[in-house]
């Protein structure tokens, strides 16, 4: 169980065992993302356990979770930023200029697996997992600034400029080896609110995509570190926890 | 193309051309769940086809996109809606007292997969395309209400209690059987925004998880219609086309 508040490794995040025992809320605590502190609060974590292991009801066999829809200000912006930068496909879209509207499917799908035939793509990419539909609402692109409320106690989108306690926290993309992509987003560009070694949390990544959604860059194995990363920090430098969705 | 204002099945939706030519937003359009009318724009359609085709940058290689994350009220209530409703799995949690959250990762999997050791339920958890991670800011349970903001023109989280713009519109789950599984939602008491004959697009629906997101329901094969729905809509009733994002 990671019991420092500052963590010199997410080796440790990765490999702390959860407990049923119920876990107390410090008075201080950060919250995830949310606008407002807590008030001083005794939560219990709840058993969660059976729902690692409880049976598969038959009736929600083969359903999958295939989409996650944005809206973004210029879909051309958001293609190269998911396409060329994360290298995701187009896998599908579709034009609606009578209801003032497009969509766009990417994911991480090889371009020689997408078909031509419309059908075909429509299938492929209703079978495809962790796609993200991004829909661009026509005149979007021309209104100046920021457009749409990104969830992490932003002022965008409201009628008083005062931040919004929002839902949505980030998408989240995992890579073989963090340090090399973050390397990569930093050669394109990209807006990093936390590069790896920075904060408490060493091993991930937070970048901003065009609309300022918050991408989180993680490892498919292990939590591993490196001693600088892309902005030069070293790991046991960085500054120690603090809530990188804010 | 779709080019009526009422689709009598999104069979002519899922298999509708795009084109690269400009499309012209009409002077009404219906914006895809944004809070204000738009003022009469001119948008053409960019030619996105490069972005279907185009090869995969070699450093890109294994990318997956993993992971949503939403904050939820009550982590229990979400699991139970994601885990016992739409037939998913807890594939690992972690709790951080020291930091006043928890969170959940959820994914369609088969439970006999998830491993017992939280090494390899991380590694299993950071290789499944298409997670949702609910994270809960203890504390939250306790308060009344609504807590977070959805994205959809929603006031919750606002200071002006005004509507807000947000970017985040909803999950999509695709299933064999769009109206077998709404009937089994029905039949588990949940909030329906849009049944499968409700509204213009026939053939999928939306209903919403405890914290008021939406969650799209669509087929995973061809766009099919049947003649009465779980609320007893006919096909060739239910309205015209509205945006059920709203």
């Amino acid at each position: 169980m990671a019991s420092a508040r500052r963590l010199t490794s997410l080796a440790a995040l990765a490999l702390s065992l959860p407990s049923a025992a119920p876990a107390l809320a410090p008075a201080r605590a950060v919250r995830r993302g949310t606008l407002r502190p807590p008030r001083v609060q005794m939560s219990s974590s709840p058993d969660v356990r059976r729902f690692l292991t409880k049976p598969r009801d038959q009736r929600t066999e083969g359903f999958l979770m295939q989409q996650t829809m944005l809206r973004v200000k210029d879909p051309v912006k958001s293609l190269e930023f998911y396409c060329d930068g994360l290298g995701f496909n187009l896998l599908m879209y579709r034009e609606f200029p009578q209801w003032g509207f497009n969509v766009y499917f990417v994911a991480p799908v090889a371009p020689e697996r997408i078909p031509e035939s419309a059908e075909e793509q429509w299938k492929l990419c209703m079978n495809t997992p962790g796609c993200i539909e991004l829909t661009w609402n026509h005149g979007t692109e021309a209104e100046e600034g920021k457009v749409y409320n990104t969830g992490n106690s932003d002022t965008t989108g409201t009628q008083d400029g005062q931040k919004v306690r929002g839902g949505f926290g980030h998408l989240g993309i995992t890579v073989p080896d963090v340090y090399e992509a973050c390397e990569r987003f930093q050669s394109l560009g990209y807006e990093f609110t936390k590069t790896p070694n920075s904060g408490g949390m060493k091993g991930l990544a937070f970048i901003k995509d065009p609309d300022g959604y918050l991408v989180e860059i993680l490892p498919q194995g292990p939590m591993v570190t490196k001693p600088v990363d892309c902005a030069g920090v070293a790991v046991d430098g960085g500054g120690g926890y603090k809530d990188n969705s804010k």
